[in-house]
């Protein structure tokens, strides 16, 4: 990790920084955010490599036309020769692809993993939702959980959390802390296709996916499903029993997740304990009474909007979080925990004002 | 009216048909659906009144420019007087209308309602969701569930069930009614916009729709939580606990409903359960196992498409189901009502295909 | 073959039908029009072999979930083997792959291509734009054109025009014919993905293609310039610069073409030559007078939506035109065309009631 | 106008901002661009009063809740009264009500009126188009325009072009200005929904607008259309015809323009023309050869992308042009111009950067 001047940026006061999988979606994002970065505008950020897989060798901008500033940079392929000599490294890899590179790199290299290798701390429920051995556990991109912020401060290996379970956790967590559900969460996310990724399968073509919604993965399937429980085993102390299905929608980016459990108390105290454990937060927004989070919202943003309520027919606590999949849920949480990791200012370079209509 | 001859056609071996709200959306979809019906095109129904409420006075084609072959029709005022003399009615009125309009014509007349006001037989659920007098109940047009085929048959009152309660119920009464879940269930629906109707409503505005998803009537708010746990506790027995959670997304027609519910039933015994229970019903479709249903694939069609599984880690019963809204959501049930009601063949002018992609 | 029985079904009376390329959009519009056919309810078309390429082996429900009557249906390998013995057979096969196919069937099966390899007479312009060898000229499956129903009565091998060229010459032959525009007309032209089939392109993901319009192939590189060129040189006796610019816009299906050229005549003569025109054909609709087409009006239907305008201050004829471009645009054309070359009612199983909205 | 210090802010420091008509998609965006701008972040540019219409008395966040950190802002009327007092003012409201507003406030105030009011400057063609008493011209605020950011260097007034003009005369001037076209130009722009403003229609409905494609008010009847000729003869010094045919499609933001005019110049000489135009531009992007524009890539920042061809064949060039319409199309011109009119750095707070995917 950057180790010198005040604010953890390198001696130099330059913070040079390499995007690996800069022609996915993840990279992508990481680069728009980075373009907005006050540090990059004024000359201490630097975007050195960009690197890719298949797409080496082309320029970004066949990829990301969106990103006019950087159009003509020429990818590089994503090894640790390119990436090395970079204060800080986002992965945007295909899962298995990151333990390689980052035990190739200096321990002081800040590494953000964009994918999934570093998430879970449990290897068996690694093995068997991916399939493959455990690389291990990083320090989790999610400083909105408890205890999650100080994990971050100067971190050098940060995973950044998956986007279901970042809106999932976030809306889940206070409830689960304050012991006001029962251990048994149901979710039901709405994603945009983007949460795919860039990824050639029939069923993401734009033909497929708009006008149609489907749920797929169901009935525990989905990977984000244990790290879900992770996150709320680790907010209440107990095991919690999670309850996932990812349903696809028609729009590009965003994810509606519907959450409930069983509850006691009622929409007042259900209220109070989300006011209280994100008053501080600057990216979570509980919103007032009866408004409900919509993700064209958060588009582009790096917030979180949250409404609460109870079901007292049902004794049920309903909560919904809005996110929008790209940012919050990937690329902001690895700009967010650079910041914390590099001791800027956490919400530098990240809007909560979203791209509406 | 269901009274004369052999298949309870009128005497003539005409059908005649009027549409009350045809400028509407269940309208348009009733007159569509009618328009593809073997018997409208070999004479034997005939499609009269077309009648509408601040629009009377306009052509169809201003409002339903999809139906050319009755682009020039105009459109009568919805009065008694403009429905009189028809056998079968059709209404696509605003909440509260259906009642006055039901009680001044023959009870000969069959009288499909695709609005709410004669689906609740609890007075008081209708009146605390609904915030008027109850108006009665009326033979439910859902044939799938248990009983419900033979309610139709010959019925001149039908009350089409909502959209969300449709596919909900078709999704979760095969387990109530065999035993295999607990009597409490959640019930996350994603619905397209023309759920709505064709409302001025600055949220229903295409820019605000288009690129976002968003819950509403959360937490039993819906109208059609009270339905749904109406037909459960008619499949079952016993009371059924409904949470039920809409979300809105960006298209104009299908519905997408997640259900879970606690179970001790292994997948095979669940999916058993569910074979049994459809495997005569023309219009629902247990997918192959592991095949997820999509509202893309019955846009247009009456059919319901389900999957079921078991989560076992969280011991759940998870079932989709698939719908297009205003299809077997809305007019499609009414046909089908309406064909029961004559003694036609239930499945005339009704298909299992949908427009795809 | 067309040859026996009264209407050009085959003696026994059915008619038996091959599809290849059933798991493309073509072919599975083709098969979805088919389902719908009355001859095929009643058992005088019969749905025979259903081929593929790579996906040969799988069932058709893995590709097509919309055509549930049809899902357990296994895809053949597209091969002369599979395809002999049938009286109808529709290819909806990648370029240059038709003619090897149509050479090996027998002269009297009734080939119907819905790609291009058989659509334009002039080998250079074949060359040009296809660069490889011309294969021929069949019969041209677009009855609207002057001349166009008489070639296809009775024709044994049709080829299906192109989705763009359909509704551009639908649009401009009129006019062209008529002589009241300069010879050389501008076509700008709204597309939904589909029309790009079911081709794995990064460019085609939901995620591209949601929230975005783009040109393509632009300044006369789209291949269906030359067959514009071609129809509307046949429409009017003399050669037409016809400029043509594809855009893509986000939605499943539809074209929506803006047609322009230079006039002398006012709005009044305009309109009158297009209603004289199309007065008796019973897929094309000249709108009333100030209502223009719209794509989802004409959703799963084989209508041509018309509107004709004149822009005085610019010397202009315009004329917009609407059609789905898998439905008339491509498989509502075939079948159109099979109807004709075996002496069925031409509209049989074909509507021009669009599922809206 | 702001009149004092070295860069035309007020003698304080600090500008002073209101925004009429802010709970609408243009002001919306205005404040969504004002939000990101450095000058706001460092406490040099203050958000004063926000105003409505019927909406006055309601918070921003009920209309405009992607507006995070303003939510809780209270919406006062549009009146002098709440206008006055702010160093700029930025006008979103209906046409016709700009010129009394503007009237009462001081001289040295800076209005910024997206409103169409002080656009042309030609009485007759505002009055044969928006059917009022012409109010007069401002400053038009396209600095991309020959002559066009002297004019608006220290103005006091400023009209902010429409949508369509902007992109359609930035891609033509150069042409025209250059005379390698002939003074006949054909303009088709396909539009999202949010450039016909949050208006109550039917038809501009989340169902009606998603899954179709429609031309509306062609042939000349577009009040863009003078706008667009106003600027081409501006540019090139002679009445040019435009022919133009807007196309809504179904997204929320972004207009795609195909312009096409009669040449005598080969490719090579057209795009030398353009590169040279634009080569100082900083928000207009000449697109390398063959890679077209996309609504998609600009999403939210103030570029226009552009790609020139000439089709050989049809002795045409075609100029595809791409912006965002709220943003360069409406709001980033606004911001754009204030920045220009105030002596600030005129890309401060606007990017060419979108949100993608």
């Amino acid at each position: 990790m950057a180790d010198s001047s005040g604010d953890g940026a390198p001696a130099n006061g330059v913070t040079r920084i390499a995007v690996a999988g800069a022609s996915g979606y993840a990279g992508g994002e990481v680069l728009r955010l980075l373009l907005a970065h006050p540090r990059y505008r004024d000359g201490r950020l630097e975007i050195g490599a960009l690197t890719a897989g298949s797409n080496a060798g082309t320029t970004l901008g066949a990829h990301q036309p969106h990103l006019l500033p950087l159009a003509d940079r020429v990818l590089g392929p994503t090894t640790v020769k390119e990436l090395a000599g970079h204060d800080v490294v986002f992965l945007g890899l295909p899962h298995g692809q990151s333990a390689v590179i980052a035990e190739a790199l200096p321990e002081s290299t800040v590494i953000i993993d964009c994918g999934a290798d570093f998430r879970l701390r449990d290897a068996a429920a690694w093995e068997k939702h991916y399939g493959s051995a455990h690389a291990g556990a990083w320090p989790y991109g999610l400083p909105e959980l408890p205890g999650g912020r100080a994990a971050l401060r100067g971190a050098n290996r940060i995973a950044v959390p998956g986007c279901y379970p970042t809106v999932s956790s976030v809306a889940l967590a206070p409830a689960v802390a304050a012991g006001i559900i029962e251990p048994a969460v149901h979710v039901v996310a709405v994603s945009g296709a983007s949460g795919a990724g860039r990824k050639l399968d029939v069923a993401l073509l734009g033909s497929e996916v708009m006008g149609s919604a489907r749920a797929y993965s169901i009935a525990g399937a989905h990977r984000h499903t244990p790290e879900i429980a992770q996150n709320l085993k680790a907010a209440g102390g107990q095991d919690v029993t999670v309850s996932f299905t990812p349903v696809l929608a028609p729009m590009p980016r965003g994810i509606l997740a519907t959450c409930t459990a069983r509850t006691t108390v009622d929409a007042a105290a259900a209220r109070a304990v989300y006011e209280k454990a994100y008053a501080e937060e600057p990216f979570v927004h509980l919103l007032p009474e009866g408004v409900l989070p919509q993700t064209g919202s958060v588009l582009g943003s790096n917030a979180i909007t949250l409404q609460v309520a109870v079901d007292d027919d049902a004794g049920l606590l309903v909560v919904i979080g809005a996110i929008d999949n790209l940012t919050k849920g990937t690329a902001g949480a690895a700009v967010q925990s650079m910041n914390l990791a590099l001791g800027f200012e956490e919400t530098e370079g990240l809007s909560t004002v979203g791209v509406a209509p």
